[in-house]
């Protein structure tokens, strides 16, 4: 995506947000211009006075004239600065959520594939700390200003000579030539800088984080932390003097253009001040308003060469948000078929899968089918594809080749909302969120009555041997999980949180109930008691298990056995446990050998 | 901490970093206002010039001075900023080592107390996100130059009345007890805004963090989310309005504020050009001076205000850095006896321990002791207390009353560091580095012979099960971890991560080896292997296993069961398994029922 394209689907952007942004910002570069003429011109007439006929009435006139204009304009500019406040504030976090909402509905797979990731992390960087919006927001509102200014300031110089302008124009096509040149040669540096800044966040950002400083301290990696930081601290403190250096010279020579600029400015209208010998001599009043102009023209013209290139830079930083917001939704990619009723099949057909750039089959042509209400347990080693099926399942990624059959239809073909209400998954690392236990567990479902989802909630609550620790809450359930916003918030231990976990997979009316390790932080008896409860509440419905703890094979109706990316068998705990040769036997026996009482 | 404090333990701090600094601060300022001084002087002898005799020698030398003394200052200005801006990275980096060390050395108890947590959140906050370190020194910079354009365009004024100086320093006070008074308003809305941005942030933060993604999917959070965000938006647009129309309103006062010192300027210099009726008589020249001087000194004087405002909210902003700055080092609390050998003996007397700002009792009083060369295991339900056992062995939390010993000696008076030596962990949530393999296994141990070292971390991953996994690798264990920041990296998973962290365990030469849930990732048959090479390595050393698989304590030559913060038993897995009404028969038998064959 090149500048102009990223420019327009910004503006385009933005444009939906709210219109009348647009027409407060051109009304706001008129103001400034306003301004800026106001003290260009009204001057003169002051000083003629003052040097002719110092009339004490009309240099009063004048003199408040000056005044009240520039009165009228602050008060007009404070008042547009405010409202534009708020409004920045508004369109910044307009965008802020626009991102937010896409990262949310972005096909899973573009969040666990490095280039998609990478974009994301730098179009998250560009909106949070670089504050590219607000910046390009900013920035193209002083371009706006400064080519208004321009214009204006153009105008009032013609009536003096076109030649004057023309000189003056000649040396700021010089400035902004050079300006091109050298903001092409600061990108250069720019892109060398990121990799470097990258790591030496990375490394200041462990150091900062508390989850580390347990093994920091352990292992003594304080030194070597501070080491690298140290490392890339010099490498940038590096990059900055070469890149300063160059950048003075630069900075230099712009300097002398811009001398230049006001020595014909000054020198020009001083000889037409002098003499006639250029044309009509002209006074001191005038002399005062075209250098005054002069001037302002040349800010606005170095500013407008400068706000360009932090158009172009902020543009740069922004083309990866602008590439993330293009990617496909997930839930609009494809599929329109209703899903309704209950999951009374599931067929996998030949499915073959690989994670995105990667060429290693995780799955090599898999098949199987689950019938309603069957209890399957999968096991195999680490690697062996155990949680790939479950992500495959839930739409998170899609075969590379083969089906996935849901009552006898490809799961690609049901509309994606109504597919995901059918399953629920507790992950290996599942999340809970700031939200209150009742909300955690309610989830996104929508509001009925709210009395009957309480209900609902409390028995699970119970079920899952929360009951008690919940009813000590003061606020019981509404109480907020964690304390980071709320004093009175609740910190529960890993134990704590899987069961809240399983209580909000269990919520979901979902007819297919997915378990990747759903016990690995519960002791042996809250372990027990959640298989027990289990089989109660899964009652009737498909349930997947995926589990280290052989033990809970024991429970299913059948095992499916993955091994290297291959389904060696699908059988009962019964019948797999007659085969001593094979590796659910050697599985679960490795770890029953330690249980023999 | 008041501002004065924190200003005085800012400027030690950053003196000690770079005192040079401080003078090229003081000469940047001065070098600020002798542009201004040469800008509002030398026009006057121009304009005389012009008005008066017209000589065109004179006018060309007067024209040259101010251009070529521009030159100078322009280029003396730029040479400035550009050594300034490389000084500055420098300096802000510093700084943010100096955060990131101090993180790194705190006494860890610190780190999960939610006082110090936010104190640390608040402090690194104001160094990343509102770089107030730099902002400051910005700040401080500023202030100083104002301070002496001031005083230098004061003597210029004072040359023409006393009583003019003081009619400008009357405007001057009115606004800055206007500005202390609002500030003190403005810090007062911030503080109502902090708690909503923090809760802004965290909802904001979880819908563009990777890791919620599958569960906002699958539960259907994203509306929730958007709610909750949009709900915090409407709030800071509303706090943004009101405040707005409050600093809208002061800075409208402002503005009339410098209107009078600009009329007061124009006015008074304009009737001593007129009349003699308030001294001698001056010309278009002086006129020119005066008026540019008033100016001038007005805008400092707003200038000095905002900036002595952006230095106290930047001091508001660093005040946590400061105070969590000031806070005790772990190394150096306490201990001064070097630990040398092994652990012979490790034995807790009535140990008893809270966590702090909690008054619950996680441990109530436990005393049991360790030989040399025992394997322990410590069993119990979650809560109660297993980690915190280790913790308490880590040094990383203090008892509240009763005693641990090694060797005979309180672990407190042993020197931190050599004390750390003795003992290695993997705990629950590990971390590992992005370092190479091999720089993550050796951690923080000096630099012998490599080669040596290489031979050790090569042989323990043979030990723990990585060898093929590393030897396929281009740079085998030089091999970076993690592909964040190098293609090439090598991306584990969490069964792999967990032997590397086992290794790293073993690497270092401790007497005292702690594994806190060490294989809860792995599957049957690694954790099988774990477990039989891990007798093998541990050899004759002393170690402690903590894990929810029962079946890890029948290896161990006695186990500790806790119940609620109390020893229950302390026994060998046959005498434990031989009481059927005790806890340990209680939890090994749940998890054996399932795997008898």
């Amino acid at each position: 995506m090149n500048n102009v394209k990223t420019l327009k689907k910004f503006i385009s952007i933005s444009f939906k947000i709210s219109p009348s942004y647009f027409f407060l910002l051109i009304f706001q570069s008129m103001l400034g211009t306003g301004q800026i003429l106001v003290n260009v011109i009204l001057p003169k007439f002051l000083v003629d006075e003052l040097v002719g006929g110092r009339n004490r009435d009309n240099l009063i006139r004048f003199g408040l004239y000056i005044v009240l204009s520039n009165v009228v304009f602050l008060f007009l500019n404070k008042t547009m600065k405010r409202i534009m406040d708020v409004r920045n504030i508004y369109m910044k976090e307009k965008l802020n959520q626009a991102m937010a909402d896409k990262i949310m509905k972005v096909e899973f797979a573009c969040l666990e594939d490095p280039y998609y990731l990478d974009l994301k992390e730098r179009a998250v960087f560009a909106c949070r700390t670089m504050s590219a919006l607000e910046n390009l927001i900013g920035s193209v509102a002083k371009v706006l200003n400064n080519t208004v200014t321009i214009l204006s300031l153009l105008a009032v110089m013609f009536t003096l000579s076109p030649v004057f302008v023309l000189l003056l124009l000649l040396t700021i096509s010089i400035s902004i030539i050079a300006q091109k040149i050298f903001s092409k040669y600061q990108l250069g540096c720019y892109q060398e800088l990121i990799p470097i800044n990258r790591r030496y966040g990375y490394y200041v950002g462990v150091c900062y984080e508390g989850k580390y400083q347990k093994d920091i301290r352990l292992y003594n990696m304080n030194q070597m932390l501070t080491d690298r930081i140290l490392y890339y601290n010099r490498k940038i403190y590096e990059w900055a003097k070469v890149f300063n250096k160059k950048n003075g010279a630069f900075q230099g020579f712009i300097g002398i253009i811009n001398d230049l600029q006001a020595a014909i400015a000054y020198g020009y209208v001083g000889i037409r001040v002098l003499s006639d010998k250029l044309g009509g001599r002209i006074g001191i009043g005038s002399f005062t308003m075209y250098v005054s102009a002069a001037i302002n023209f040349t800010t606005a013209a170095t500013d407008l060469g400068r706000n360009i290139m932090a158009v172009i830079q902020m543009l740069g930083y922004l083309q990866p948000f602008m590439e993330f917001m293009s990617l496909p939704d997930e839930a609009k990619r494809e599929g329109s078929v209703p899903f309704e009723g209950e999951v009374e099949s599931l067929r996998f057909e030949n499915v073959t899968f690989h994670y995105p750039k990667s060429e290693q089959l995780v799955l090599k042509g898999i098949s199987f089918e689950i019938k309603k209400g069957e209890k399957i347990s999968i096991v195999g080693l680490n690697g062996a594809g155990k949680s790939t099926i479950v992500k495959l399942l839930c739409r998170l990624y899609k075969p590379a080749s083969g089906t996935i059959y849901i009552n006898g239809r490809d799961i690609y073909e049901y509309e994606f909302t109504s597919y995901m209400k059918c399953l629920a998954a507790v992950f290996q690392d599942y999340k809970l969120f700031a939200f209150s236990v009742y909300e955690n567990i309610k989830g996104g479902e929508e509001e009925e009555e709210k009395g009957e989802h309480r209900e609902r909630v409390a028995s699970l609550l119970e079920q899952v041997g929360l009951k008690d620790k919940i009813e000590e809450l003061k606020s019981g359930m509404d109480t907020l999980f964690g304390k980071q916003y709320d004093p009175d918030g609740i910190e529960m231990s890993g134990g704590q949180s899987q069961k809240v976990a399983i209580a909000r997979a269990l919520y979901k009316e979902a007819s297919l109930i997915i378990l990747d390790e759903p016990t690995s932080a519960l002791d042996p008896l809250a372990e027990a008691e959640i298989y027990e409860h289990f089989n109660q509440l899964v009652g009737d419905k498909t349930a997947i298990y995926i589990s280290h703890r052989m033990s809970s094979s024991v429970f299913c109706d059948k095992i499916l056995v993955l091994d290297g990316g291959l389904i060696t068998d699908f059988d009962s705990h019964k019948k797999l446990m007659e085969r001593e040769e094979g590796m659910y036997y050697k599985l679960f026996k490795s770890q029953a050998v330690n249980y023999q009482i």
